[in-house]
C-alpha cells in the first residue's frame, strides 16, 4: 500500500474504473445534484452551488447503484436515492468543517472561512433537508425510515467523536463504535437501499448491508491511517487533521497499548504535543501500528467479500468484491 | 401591548391557559421528548438531553394538535408530529446560535459557550435526524414530504436573513419574504399537517394552512418588535440580539423608508454605531414605526382569523382565534 497524497477524502476520486457499470447513473447523480442545489435568490444560490463542490468520490451512490445492479434492476428509486445519500454525506462533510474557537484562530481555511460558520451549518441544514425530502418523493415511508435511523446513528457517532477528542485514553473498542457509528453505518444503508429497492430478499438485503458496513469500517481505517501516514511524504508539511485534533486513530491507539510505563508516556507526550510528525511516525511503524492497522482493514475487506457469498454470480458482484479492495489500497 | 421582559422566545411561556384544550397532548410530547432525547453514550447524553431544555413556549406542537382538534380527530399520528416538529424547531434554535467569531470574541452565553460549536452543530443534526425518522414511523411519506418541503424553506429564509446581516437597505418585501420562509412556514406546516391527518377537506386543509403561515407571519414581527423594544424597559442591558447582528427588522425598515436625506443618514449611522439604543427607540416611537410594526402584526392575525371562517364553529377554533390575538399581545 502506498500512502502518498493527502488523506483529504474530498479530492477527486481515482475509482472511475470500478464506476464503469453504473457511470451514466452516476452521471445522472451530478446533473440532479446540481439542480437540487440551487436557490431562487441570488445570495443563497452562490452559497448552495458550493455544496456541489464540496462532493466526496462519490462513493455512496456508488455502492447503491452497484447493490441495486447485484441484486437485480436499477430503478428511478435507486437514482433518486443516490442522490439523497450523497447529499447526507456532504452535509455531514459541511458540519465537520464547522470551526471552534480553536480552529478559528488558527484560521482553516475551508467554506467557513470564506462565509463564516453560521452560513456553513446553514449549507448542511440546506443539504439534509432537501435529502430528506427527495427521500419521501420516491412513494414510500420505507427510504425515510431506513435513512432517518442510519443519520440517528451518524450524528451520535460525531458527537461521541468530538467529544472524545483529547481522549488519549480512548479504547479500540471505542475507536470501533465510533466508526461504525460515523462512517459504516451510511455505507451499510446505501448498500441495504441499493438491495431492498431492487427487491431482493432478506437474506441478500442483509448480506448487502453487512457488505456496505465492513466496507465502510475498511475505508474509515483506511482514511485514519492515509491522515496519519499520508504526510510521510510530505515533511514539514501541517499535521494530520486528526492528529491536530487529538483524535485518537487505530495505529496510535495500537501503539498505546503495546507500550508500557515511560516509552508510553514518552508516546502520549508526542501526541500532546503534536510537534514532531516525523518521530511519531517512526516509532508507530517501528511497533508495527501502521501495519496493524493495515491489517485490520484488510479483515474487514475480506469480510465484505464473503458477505457477497449469498448474492448471485455477476460481473457487479465482481465489481463489488474488488471495491472493497480498492477502499483499502488507495492513495487518496 | 404592552412590552416588558426580554424577547427571547426561549423563556416559558404564559400561553397556558389557550392550550388548555390539549394540555394531556402536550404533556405526551415532553414526555416523548425526554424520551427521545437520550443516548446510550454517557457523554452524548448529557449534550443530547440539553436538547429538550431548550426548547420554546412548545406553540408549534399546540398549533398542530389544535388544528386536527378543530378540523377533526385527533389521532395517534398527530401525537408523533407535534414531537417532530418541536424538534424541527429545537434544532433551528441550536443551529441559530453556532457562533461566528464575531459571536465569539463577545463571548455569548450559550450552548455553544458550554460545548463549542461542533457540539451544537451536531445537537442540531441530531434533532433534524430523530425528527425526520419520527416523521417516518407514522406510516406514509406524506408528512415526511410536508415537512421535508417547508424544512427547505425554512433553511433558504435563514440563509437568506443570514446573508442579509448588515445590509442596512435591506427592503420591507425582503423582510416579509424572509420572515415567511424562517418562522411562517413552519407554522403552516404544522396546521396543515394537523388538519390533513385529521381527515379534513382540501379547502379545510388549505385554510388552516393559511392560518398557520399568518399567525406565524404575526408571532414573527411581534417577535421582532419585542427584541427591539422590549429593552424600553431595562435601559442600560445590552442591546437587542437583531440589533448587535445589523438585522433589520420591520420597525427600522420603516423609519429608514420614511425619511430621507440627512436625517435618514443619521438613523442608518445610528443603527451602524449600535450604541445610543434609547435614542434610536425614541426616533422609532416618534416617527411611529413601532406603532406601524404593531398594525402590520394586527393585520396578519386578523387575516388568521378571518382564515378560519371555512372551518366549522367549535370550541377549538375559538381557541385557534385567541391564540391568533395573543401572538401580537404576548409581552415574552
Amino acid at each position: 500500500m502506498t500512502q502518498v497524497g493527502t488523506s483529504n477524502e474530498r479530492s477527486r476520486p481515482s475509482a472511475g474504473d470500478l464506476f464503469l457499470e453504473v457511470r451514466d447513473e452516476l452521471q445522472q447523480v451530478e446533473i440532479r445534484l446540481q439542480a437540487e442545489l440551487r436557490s431562487r435568490h441570488e445570495q443563497v444560490d452562490r452559497v448552495v452551488r458550493h455544496g456541489y463542490r464540496l462532493g466526496g468520490k462519490r462513493l455512496r451512490p456508488a455502492l447503491l447503484l452497484l447493490a441495486s445492479r447485484a441484486c437485480g434492476e436499477l430503478t428511478d428509486a435507486h437514482r433518486t436515492l443516490a442522490v439523497v445519500v450523497e447529499m447526507i454525506h456532504t452535509a455531514t462533510l459541511v458540519h465537520d468543517d464547522v470551526l471552534d474557537e480553536a480552529d478559528l484562530r488558527r484560521h482553516v481555511d475551508t467554506v467557513n472561512a470564506r462565509w463564516g460558520n453560521e452560513t456553513s451549518v446553514l449549507l448542511g441544514d440546506f443539504l439534509f433537508s432537501h435529502a430528506f425530502y427527495l427521500a419521501s418523493t420516491i412513494g414510500t415511508a420505507d427510504a425515510c425510515m431506513l435513512i432517518g435511523k442510519s443519520t440517528n446513528r451518524v450524528c451520535e457517532g460525531e458527537m461521541r467523536q468530538t467529544l472524545a477528542e483529547g481522549d488519549l485514553s480512548l479504547g479500540e473498542d471505542d475507536y470501533f463504535a465510533i466508526i461504525d457509528a460515523k462512517t459504516a453505518e451510511l455505507c451499510a444503508c446505501c448498500s441495504e437501499l441499493g438491495a431492498m429497492f431492487a427487491g431482493a430478499d432478506d437474506e441478500c438485503t442483509s448480506a448487502l448491508a453487512s457488505y456496505g458496513r465492513n466496507l465502510g469500517m475498511a475505508f474509515q481505517i483506511a482514511d485514519d491511517l492515509l491522515d496519519l501516514a499520508g504526510c510521510e511524504e510530505a515533511t514539514g508539511k501541517s499535521l494530520g487533521r486528526d492528529l491536530a485534533k487529538q483524535k485518537l486513530t487505530l495505529p496510535l491507539i495500537h501503539a498505546r497499548d503495546t507500550l508500557v510505563d515511560g516509552p508510553r508516556n514518552q508516546l502520549l507526550e508526542l501526541i500532546k504535543e503534536g510537534r514532531d510528525h516525523d518521530a511519531l511516525l517512526a516509532q508507530l511503524s517501528e511497533l508495527g501500528s501502521l501495519e496493524y492497522a493495515r491489517q485490520v482493514a484488510n479483515e474487514y475487506a475480506t469480510k465484505a467479500i464473503r458477505n457477497l457469498n449469498v448474492v448471485r454470480d455477476s460481473p457487479t458482484k465482481a465489481t463489488l468484491q474488488k471495491l472493497a479492495k480498492f477502499v483499502v489500497s488507495r492513495s487518496n
